[in-house]
């Protein structure tokens, strides 16, 4: 069962994860799933893809388009294109119509769009994520990778009270964990060409990164009514759309963390096992 | 929670899972990998998209080129593309170099990618898969959809073994669960180009389906050395390169059939948690 450390040294953009690291990174998962529903979650799950004319929703081409994927068919009227030197040539595809997802609360906002919520709601969503970056780091930066978020909708209120549950989790099992965690304002780029809340954003942070080393392993983000607005979410009990807000952690990038500072990953999953009953 | 079934219904080709829906599917991927592990697999995580390099050492762009849907980030050089009409044109993109698997055992051959096995090896893993279709069906025929596999590398009759016990475990389980199970002989177009195994094929079926009405939601599948070779996977206690076979659950299938079949998936939960304890 070595095979697997071989190679993720030689393809450090993506990574196929060995049997102990795939047994530690299910269980930071359950953890983290498993304070979504004990705070009332229901799991929802979302495809790794999107049409493109539903992520552009979110400007997400206008905000980051260094990080977009976009995939399409082989174009096959001349017969099937042969990749050369590992790739083709964008005159070998069809038109692109579908969109990675660079983060995992998308599938939340589109489950609900056109949605009326009779009550503040929370839930939780995996996916695989996809980012086109400029250099890439075994398992802390890689093109593909996990994200566990739980998501809440409703009142701004609500939105905020579950950031502040959470803030206090990830802080108490950072530090059950042996982890120093540092909370850092963050700037979110997704309000970068909205002028009120960018203003807002400036005023009073929206994201804070927990950060280990200089690794953000999980973020608390509030987004106002943003996503609410763009999927015309809208509350029965009030006016306008629904404010939202999520909590992400990046699974591979605790599965880096955890490994280095307890040895191996099969030490690490026994102190995720003996620190996670100690989390209220 | 009613917001998904309206959004399903729009967009059949991918889908957002809703909290009963996830609760059956994650529940049947928890059945199918206990069987795994009860059969001495460990699992294993691989990414849902490879290098196209990694892919073409499979043939699948020459067997499956329809199928195939390739990635590639946006060409900044003259600002940031635009989509118009939800669709970005080729011209948008960067040399595609990345390719999305259309079956998740990929991972495991790229796993054991020039290791030698001191024995008989089983491997578990659920990847997303994609695969340009010609038509979609909500659930039944997605672009994006899960497959869970249970891969076996070693010898010859390892490989077969495995099939034949697994072969007994899909067929009881779906007869527990009120599914009649056709197994049909079936095609593996892996072989096309390939003369000695497609011969081969044509004597003795490498693939069989497990279909539920028309629609195939399980298979058991014998590649004699074609991974192995492709891999350079090699056995200490015999010449020549491993064998392997495959066993892989279409996730979303099985949730479309067990919903018409009980009625919603609530209750089809309630059947699949009294069904599995059945089975050896």
């Amino acid at each position: 069962m070595a095979a697997g450390s071989a190679r993720a040294a030689h393809t450090g953009a993506l990574a196929i994860l060995d049997p102990d690291q795939t047994d530690l990174l299910r269980e930071l998962d359950r953890v983290f799933t498993g304070w979504g529903r004990a705070a009332g979650a229901r799991e929802i799950l979302p495809p790794p893809m999107y049409p493109v004319s539903d992520l552009e929703k979110f400007d997400v081409y206008t905000n980051f388009p260094h990080l977009a994927l976009v995939a399409a068919p082989l174009d096959l009227t001349d017969g099937p294109p042969k990749p050369a030197d590992g790739r083709f040539t964008a005159a070998d595809l069809q038109e692109p119509r579908l969109g990675l997802p660079h983060a995992t609360c998308f599938g939340a906002y589109l489950f609900f769009e056109g949605a009326e919520l009779g009550e503040d709601t929370l839930v939780t969503l995996v996916n695989r994520c996809f980012r086109n970056e400029d250099h890439y780091v075994p398992l802390r930066r890689l093109t593909s990778f996990q994200m566990r978020e739980i998501v809440a909708l409703g009142s701004y209120e609500h939105t905020q009270r579950v950031l502040a549950d959470f803030t206090e989790r990830i802080t108490a099992f950072g530090a059950a964990l042996g982890l120093g965690l540092d909370r850092e304002a963050a700037a979110d780029p997704f309000f970068e060409n909205d002028g009120a809340r960018a203003l807002m954003s400036r005023l009073s942070p929206v994201k804070y990164e927990f950060q280990a080393g200089d690794l953000a392993i999980a973020s608390v983000n509030t987004h106002r009514n943003f996503f609410g607005e763009r999927c015309r979410i809208r509350l029965t009990d009030a006016p306008g759309h629904a404010f939202t807000s999520c909590v992400a952690f990046g699974l591979e990038r605790w599965l880096a963390v955890l490994t280095d500072a307890h040895g191996s990953a099969t030490r690490a999953l026994e102190a995720v096992r003996e620190a996670a009953p100690r989390i209220p």
